[in-house]
């Protein structure tokens, strides 16, 4: 559990859209001095009070009668999602997606750096994608720590997704992105994210197909 | 809105739920002739009620002391999702997301048909990536109604993202999965999936950085 700034648990959809937030301020800070939470909350589709709610978790951002300072917003919660603290993660699976994310330059943009690609084929292993090396999957004992590896995002098949997962978890990492289209089996309470494409393709095709 | 059965509106988040049970489904086909409400939402991390809830908006699945029939749910709901339907879809944006999601056979496996890639680099106009396409944007009129497309997925640089998304609009798209990191300004109502992968990193960073 993610405790907030007066120890009450943060929910898990509210640090989820956090970094929505922050883009925000990003873009606002360059637009206005202040802002609402009123016309925060028009912006991001969203009520005053969840405005007020969400980022109470945080910090005592706003003031009465003035609102939030942008830039000041900007930086404080520019230093709570640790950008520019460098954070390191691996990829394990040097397939089409796999590769195209150590190609994704909005990863260093945001402070993450990727310090290697991990896969169990020969012909793979040993060689470079974009200066990022493959190392072999089955050498993976000790790299997490010896490397501080943060995150491990899974590109894998998913029938062997949840292997992976384990074998991460074992070797001491510390949070998961998975893309293969699975639940993984993970010890309870241990961080992770989900990107299913396909579920968005499908939900998305529901509400084209269905929408009155 | 989507309506559900009995004529009242399915909400959004149910509706992204909707793949999840599913792929359950699809599991459980081969594991157990049927299953409670409880023992599912059990599987899901969620409760029987909710899980009741969940599918009531889509039919009358369930009987009462018998549970939901697997084989059956995964028929039905796979009808209601469109799967096996061929849904044709686009990528706009050539780069190493767009290459990445050519290759992704996913799609294909759950009905989606991709017929074509749109860039405006005219080094890559012409060429094929996977068997698909690369056509020129500027000349993006016209093929969307012709080619029955459905879906438009976003695979270009945050600066250009609104501009791409207002011409697929404008050409008769019905539904947008968008990759930029930015929320898209789209006319009321229009359907739209997010897949903001810096988002996702942020999130779980923070939880990694901050769980007790």
């Amino acid at each position: 559990m993610v405790k907030g700034k007066d120890g009450q648990e943060i929910p898990r959809v509210v640090i989820e859209r956090l970094p929505r937030y922050y883009r925000y301020f990003v873009w606002l800070e360059n637009q206005v001095e202040k802002i609402s939470s009123k016309k925060l909350g028009e912006l991001l589709g969203s009520s005053a009070s969840q405005v007020r709610l969400d980022l109470s978790y945080f910090g005592d951002f706003g003031q009465q009668g003035y609102g939030y300072n942008t830039k000041k917003l900007k930086n404080e919660l520019g230093k709570i999602l640790g950008i520019n603290h460098q954070s390191n993660f691996i990829i394990i699976g040097a397939g089409n997606i796999g590769r195209a994310l150590v190609r994704y330059n909005a990863f260093y943009e945001a402070g993450f750096t990727i310090k290697g690609i991990f896969d169990i084929k020969p012909s793979l292993i040993g060689k470079e994608i974009n200066g990022v090396k493959i190392y072999d999957f089955n050498k993976i004992d000790g790299f997490i720590k010896e490397q501080n590896i943060e995150i491990g995002i899974i590109a894998v098949p998913e029938e062997v997704a949840n292997d992976v997962a384990k074998r991460l978890v074992e070797c001491g990492i510390k949070g998961i992105l998975n893309f293969a289209p699975i639940d993984l089996d993970l010890p309870p309470g241990f961080p992770f994210e989900n990107i299913h494409l396909i579920d968005k393709m499908l939900a998305l095709s529901f509400i084209v197909k269905n929408q009155t």
